[in-house]
């Protein structure tokens, strides 16, 4: 007997590249082909009209942080209530970040990890590796990794004590990252000095979450951007900059790449959105605190951060999903340092970026380029995910580009208490998901079952010529 | 009756975003479909076997110049010989340049070009218009050049009392490009200050043709470039560097882009691959004159230029194809300054992009990009031209990823009796050619009908997002 | 029978270098000595005690325009009452501006400005030449000009068909200047693009004085700074930007000097404390109008130009003393372009740097070295002008560091109907002024005779290595 | 009964401002006059004649280790012998560094070094405090070091495990000397990446000299003055990078001087003149190794450092002499990293620079105010040092411009048996060299008596404007 075949009729379809009217062709989990409209024959178990809709290859979160263990507590969303929220918002791929234990193996990260989403993600997700005690014996484990489709991995210059590496350690990873094609994800804060800032504002009495904003300089994002910069380029290492807030640390990222480093930009929705002036008075900003801050709007971080996006500067939207409850933020009451960084974000991320299309600032291609196209690649998972192609996962979102929406806590998925973009009104929204051939998100409502979603083994960063991944 | 229906199969379909195996079904001119292997079915009334072969978008070359009238003579190729090597070299469009005669109106130009290419070229193409002579009549013809698809016009800094537009008339231009839409591509070099340094070297006694290249420096493309860059951005106009040859020049172009605005590079192969080290002896150098001009590989140019295309830098790779015989580069034996500019490229830009993928210095992908996708967008061709999509026009060429052959002017198509890059070996070919679903080159032999190539009528430059081009 | 002896006692000796509490001895016109409080012995035929005071070197003002034809009229100081003014407030030396009339030579033109200065002046003055029609009989003047102390040539990207330059005469004269020890001094502003705005500013109906601001925006101040930097490097020649009004174009010209190019800036006491923010309404901002214009002071331009001159990136302040009565600046009510462009500043600059050391922008010695030492070293007048050291004219000023006034056009000595400092308090003041040994103000009364000014021969830039000016 | 009156007579006195013909007047052990050839009178004790010979204010070189107890062993000059090098070779006054031992106080390492130098040193001293444990103890003797003198704090980004602090503890003592009017000193380089290149060489079994400089590359060098200045403008603080030895170092610099920022630029005489490529075969290359390294000559380093002299990009020129003998260097054979780093070059400091002069790399008065005036501002000493004028003390030397000679371990007074600079031809010589007031060289001949050298309380640096020292 065979496989499911389906239709995707009379929609646009949109990729990184172009937007074309297209049929497309599902046979079983994936595409088989892309087609005039109306060439595709006859014989389909199942045909979706998108008329008037834009067909898009579903999103890839390459930066989402499901159950995190974090200062005594865990992220609010597990791997099952934060995969039905991305998928309800048009992601049906995340690359979530493992994390080693200190004085444990990546290994037995790897297998924590894998033991928490498997069973539980609604769609499919790979991991990246936390590596928070760089030493010969977990240098030693990276070709492991990368044989079990783990090819990226994260090291901090933030969080001393709990993450971070120094440079020795850095330049270390990055030299075995190098030699094996893997690419390194940077956290880019200068957290040494981040934390005497921090700690003097608290004997000052600053305690409230506003000071967590004002203690992380964006000059020591940019710091730090341009330190690892120069440390990857001895390495000779690719290297990803996470969750860039400001546009002081998208020029360095900019200007290493400008310079033909193979360094990477990433942003998330709320540094596109959210600025410092948005901030509620007094303990509730806590509902905003996230590392690093939100950033001053007058000071046009946002709008550098968009015109990075449209010009190719900034490579990929992703949304270091982390969220906690309203209690859980309550532990920071008082000392702004105890409040758990993170915002709920992945559900909203294909809108958030959609509107700016919306507004003006990107072309349509550019919108799928940094929500899809582009994390998939860096995350070594194109053509498979991040396309409409044949042979390609058929992991498709049916977006209503008129589809508009107010985001709220009342209405969305997350598993959060309240929402940073309350009241916000975006222009589009995802209808129809389909993840691996399989309509998950029929019309608006959520049909996925618990456990379908698959760990995916990634290959190496594609953005890099030959000569580097050699 | 029907139209001819083409399969081309088993190959390896590469665009700007990715390679993928899958089968392209061409429907008379278009294709409408791309496929898995062996899933388009039957009926089709001729099958070309990809197996082992590159499927790719014909190359769009967005900077030609046939039958060019230039100081008292005419570029060699026509545009029957020079669609001709192009096609064989796997181009399949072609942006001309018409131009105003002093005096005369745009519209004349166009007509002029428009009567000698039709019924000749074998190849589509449109034209950009180059303008001699801005003032308000020929600023008026502008909205109606749109109308009729040239939507891009060109001015020049240099050639004073030829072509050369002041900077008062240079920004009246693209005050009026900004407010329809169209774009601005520029020969950036300072020809005011240049032609002193040429008359000087000149009135020292030296007239060979290496003074050509030492007369005009990097630093005066890259100054004009920052200057347009300046005017550009009063006017909110967006600007074409056509045929960048210095990382001075790139570097300029860079930093404009950076920051937001609208400006795009090019370059060409002569700049990738050849060098002021190369030039031959005395006046055989002549071969090699052109402008800008060839730099030194020592200070890094070239370096510069191919890493600008990995990193997305560097836009597109035309050709500034103008090629002259020996006999008419002979007219400045004694004076450099009569040595007509220009150079034979037409036929192999295709393979020299691609050699750079040999050699590792770009991903493959960006060969697409650079070759064609992008050129296409610029040129508003895009995606009619530039990629392999359902609805795109049937320009597809099967290349031979390991086709390795030797360019000589013994070989080459192009109306040209030496070659700049006699002697060297490019490791792909480009083995059967269609434009709009007819086999124009059938593993190597041409078989096209001259004057078949239609004339394109284009559209706005699709690199700019809304609020740009509203 | 000898000369006259002067002494200077109990003062505090202020140079660019530093404060010291010290007498000067003076012998007729020149300092013979800087001695240890009351070292200095007896028999002076006069002591001056300058308790609580500084003594300063006369104040150095390298550009000003007495008595300037321009527009069918012509500046309203004479050298008469400009340097009347200039000796008042603190300057002993002005380096006007003598200009070549088109058609003309620049042996007539200095004639000409000789003329006009001689018998006149209370100060010593010098020449620059401004050359409006570089051309070859031009050019081979340049030696008999440095053979009779004109030794700064200026030139203009600005004023299109009355004082412009083409880039190859700019070149040209580069050249020529580089070849014998001359230093260009430029009027960097795109003349051209921004006539195009002026002209399309009437044309919309704005008319008004706010609007000769709005069309000359910073970035083409700073495209001209660039372009000519280029031509200087080709040239090899020493370069000085004058009268620099923006951060934008004073960048430019550090990023030169910071790659080691003779590259110098100066800027005008209007730049430093005036901004577009500060202009009345309608056509009374006439009085506020010059070129380059008054800069918005929420970008920063006047912070930066402080900045500038705290870390020695500017190094001079000159004052473009070009005032117009209130009946010449009418010319131009309905039509700004026929104001005539200028403000009379030559009598305050002294007090309106020594500002900036009462607000805390710069060290006193740095006030010392803007507005006479560097301004002497760069007119070659140094050290006969611009320091306080034996063998040095005895032009010294005794200032009142805490002589707070206020200014006004009911108390200046221009010959100006209004003052566009009206009511600005400044905290020191000049007292007593000595001209070659000859008291000309004396505590505050002025006591000089007209023609009593000589004529200044002056050497080559001294800032310039000797590899530079061989 | 009176103090000594002297009069050097006929010289030409070389200031950072300018060369003037004049006499010195002493008086006892201060300058008292600076007047005209012939004017000073008779009744002078002692008459020093200096026809044909610049009178240059002693040097002050503000890096220097006498004595410094480094891994083992202490560098090989004490302060007796060291000091009668510095002053043969021009140097009147040394800032040396003064250390706090690891676990001790401030105060008992300034006592320590106290009583290293008093009663041995021939010419005045300073100290700098190397802070190597920055905590709130350290921090809070930072106000009883200002009392007594020391107002420069010096700390490492290199050294790990010896010398580093890392970001926090840099970031907290910039707050406090901020605060206090305090300048940081920093040795600027990454150590701790730059260990591990040190480590994985050795592993490889490179272990000769030269892999010293190959594992401390030049972007590690930026990368720290880059981190530094960013934490200093945080702070406020002002801020001088040491030892400079890349022009990627000095371009850090220099763009945040630029900026506005207080940062200073010091490089040394083997940083100007000598290379990677004058590095002797093998171990003998052990001589050569200091941090940071010298650098390659073919990349331009040593170009850019002149540049930065001649244009004020580069603030002082100080020799970090810290020498080793050959048995000291032999430490380090088979493994570089035990080689003492560290060159001896106070001797020879005055003639390196003046070397610039005679080779026209920068004009005579840069060469004083890098030798001598500068320094002396930037330590709080001036103008009691670095200066020629009344008030001053009589440090002062009598150079002959054309006293050419050859520098030799045979020859040179430090206390190494080899020289880096062996066989180098120098062109000037200093002659004679008076300490306040007192000839301790006498046309060549060391006349010093040891221990005459006075400890000198320091002042803050006087390059700052008055709102930073607040």
């Amino acid at each position: 007997m065979g496989t499911m075949r389906t239709l995707i009729s009379n929609g646009t379809v949109v990729t990184a590249s172009t937007a074309v009217e297209a049929d497309v062709i599902i046979d079983g989990e994936h595409i088989v082909g892309v087609v005039e409209p109306g060439t595709a024959g006859d014989g389909f178990d199942r045909v979706i009209d998108a008329t008037g809709r834009y067909v898009i290859p579903g999103g890839v979160d390459m930066h989402t942080h499901m159950e995190l263990p974090v200062s005594g507590t865990t992220s609010a969303d597990t791997y099952e209530t934060g995969t039905r929220a991305a998928a309800i918002g048009g992601t049906t791929t995340i690359v979530d970040y493992a994390g080693q234990t200190r004085g444990s193996t990546l290994a037995a990260g790897l297998a924590e990890w894998m033991g928490r989403a498997e069973g539980h993600s609604y769609i499919d997700y790979g991991f990246h590796m936390m590596v928070t005690d760089v030493h010969e014996g977990t240098l030693a484990e990276f070709p492991q990794m990368m044989g079990v489709g783990v090819t990226t991995f994260k090291l901090f210059t933030a969080y001393p004590g709990v993450n971070l590496s120094d440079d020795r350690q850095i330049l270390a990873a990055m030299q075995v990252a190098a030699s094996i094609g893997a690419t390194i994800m940077m956290h880019a804060e200068n957290g040494i000095a981040i934390d005497l800032l921090r700690d003097e504002a608290v004997a000052r009495g600053e305690t409230d979450p506003i000071h967590h904003l004002l203690t992380r300089p964006a000059s020591m994002e940019a710091e730090a951007v341009h330190r690892v910069v120069a440390l990857a380029e001895i390495a000779g290492c690719p290297l990803v900059i996470v969750h860039i807030s400001s546009q002081d640390a998208l020029a360095e990222a900019v200007v290493a790449r400008d310079g033909g480093l193979p360094v990477f930009a990433e942003t998330c929705p709320q540094y596109l959105w959210l600025a410092q002036e948005d901030l509620p008075e007094g303990f509730e900003a806590a509902k905003f605190v996230c590392s690093p801050p939100l950033r001053r709007r007058s000071e046009g971080h946002q709008a550098a951060l968009w015109s990075g996006i449209d010009t190719g500067r900034v490579d990929a939207v992703a949304t270091d999903h982390c969220p906690f409850t309203w209690e859980q933020k309550e532990a920071g009451r008082g000392d702004f340092r105890k409040i758990p960084n993170g915002l709920g974000v992945v559900e909203h991320r294909v809108d958030l970026v959609y509107q700016g299309v919306v507004e003006g600032w990107i072309p349509l291609t550019r919108w799928i380029d940094v929500i899809a196209e582009t994390p998939a690649k860096i995350s070594g998972l194109y053509p498979k995910k991040g396309t409409i192609a044949p042979g390609s996962d058929a992991d498709i979102v049916i977006y209503n580009p008129t589809g508009s929406h107010v985001l709220s806590a009342r209405t969305h998925h997350m598993n959060l208490d309240y929402s940073v973009f309350e009241g916000a009104e975006v222009g589009g929204s995802a209808e129809t998901v389909l993840s691996r051939g399989e309509v998950i998100v029929d019309r608006g409502v959520f049909v996925g079952e618990p456990g379908r979603g698959k760990y995916l083994v990634r290959g190496t960063n594609a953005l890099l010529p030959e000569r580097i991944v050699e």
